[in-house]
């Protein structure tokens, strides 16, 4: 059974080289998160390293680590220690040449619940997550901690609805969204302030569709790269209530806890007043499984 | 083959009791917004009457009309003499017993189109549209006009994902809303600025989940209703960008015309940026069709 309210904690990062460097300070984050209320925290996206993907090397794959290795075996001992629940996103070693961009979520007492593993994988210039990451196999699910009900997803993610609908329909009472998100230094001054607003906007829409606390845990700091132009990654981590309004929200180039309140009665009243899940057209959905409704034009004479 | 470009017109608008003024004054709004360069205009929901929707009451069963009724045929001659495609949402009578809110497609030369019937029916306090509507049998559906491909969504269906979705996925450049939503006079002080808020947002947040432009028309004004508080329409009709980014609004409480360009080039350079339709996990979106997945929780005895 749900209590009826839960503190969730956000660790706004900066990375720096060193796995264990990285490892050590986003436990110690979330422990700090702990000893000011937090009772289930989220880490960045591949908190312990740099992000990688801005170029495509096969080394790289040395930093994936299989469900029982020393990351996870440090997230679990953290969470037992300061009784917080942890979403601990991941880079997973599943086989030799099979990996994924993945989040464990560990209870209050260290114990496993689950794993999610990043269903929609990117691949833009500097976000090269395709020759990295096999899309997820496990779907998106809701995982029951003592204090409440949460589904993570990863970063790409969250430009996606159905992923949002899905965590919702599962019982999620937040979704979490461990990020690596920013901008190309040469972009920024022309469209960064319409990209961060576009990344805010489309969240707090799910947030608003769904009737669901929505956080979002991004990290923070430029980081250069080889022969690239780096990423500035933008910070702005933040917590919506199941109206869209923001709860929390942190700065674009400056680590921070955030804390907020995820209050299962207010979440209910939300929805009672607007039942937008009561509504749904469930007859009229199934075509949303089509890469595209243009079946009626498949040869060269059909207009565009 | 769709133009690189065409521009949209949007009638916010304040209705009277009668029908026939109402009719006239929407028209003569949509002829001066293709005097202005408007090529495809849309206006509010249920344009020719008050919302009579704040309160259940079978003789309101008679403003329905036929297609092949008054109303449409004046819209259509609209659409002909001025040389503008128009989506003009109605009260539809499709059999004794049996009614639509619907909006009707007219090309630029009054030739008809196609049809929508609202997929989404609310039912709130003041909002007893259950009571009058039954819900649309003709799913999510894009209509190409002479200029562009639009579709029509209305109202509650703003709320919906999934709509937003399958009207994307079949060409859809612009999503029109027709739309009446504003305030109960009781709730606009404490919750009036979060709601219009929450309306913005997700319908933004369609707008950046599919790279697609988006244009709600709102009805505008207070309109009492006989032992109801009434509602205050809260107008702010808007159009945005395929990111999100509004390109014209109205005020809360003025009637106005809204105009913005479709950019269809603008439109693929923004999915090329973000290419969200790329990557969509269509294998493992068919759990959309379920009401909730609690299938493992049918029994007395499982956790809530």
């Amino acid at each position: 059974m749900n209590p009826v309210r839960f503190t969730i904690g956000l660790m706004q990062m900066a990375m720096e080289a060193d796995h264990e460097a990285n490892l050590r300070h986003g436990l110690d984050m979330a422990a700090q998160a702990a000893d000011e209320g937090a009772q289930v925290v989220c880490l960045p996206e591949l908190f312990t390293s740099r992000y990688f993907c801005q170029r495509e090397d096969t080394a790289m794959f040395d930093k994936a680590e299989a469900l029982g290795g020393p990351t996870l075996r440090a997230c679990a001992a953290c969470a037992e220690k300061h009784g917080v629940a942890i979403v601990a996103p991941f880079f997973e070693r599943r086989a030799p040449g099979l990996y994924h961009n993945s989040a464990a979520v560990f209870d209050a007492d260290g114990s496993w619940l689950g794993l999610y593993r990043k269903m929609h994988i990117p691949d833009d210039p500097a976000y090269y997550e395709k020759f990295y990451f096999t899309p997820g196999d496990l779907g998106f699910r809701a995982f029951t901690t003592r204090f409440g009900k949460v589904a993570p997803l990863i970063c790409w993610d969250q430009w996606y609805p159905e992923a949002a609908r899905l965590a919702t329909l599962s019982g999620a009472d937040a979704l979490f969204y461990p990020t690596a998100i920013g901008w190309h230094p040469h972009e920024q001054n022309q469209y960064g302030a319409a990209q961060l607003d576009a990344w805010m906007t489309v969240q707090r829409g799910h947030a608003v569709a769904n009737g669901v606390y929505v956080a979002a845990a991004n990290r923070v700091g430029f980081e250069p790269c080889e022969n690239q132009a780096g990423i500035t990654f933008w910070g702005s981590s933040f917590i919506a209530d199941p109206q869209g309004v923001l709860l929390a929200q942190a700065s674009h180039d400056k680590e921070e806890i955030l804390l907020a309140e995820v209050d299962v009665t207010h979440l209910e009243d939300v929805r009672r007043n607007w039942p937008f899940l009561r509504d749904r057209r469930i007859d009229a959905y199934s075509e949303i499984t089509n890469r595209f409704l243009d079946s009626d034009r498949l040869s060269p004479d059909d207009a565009t």
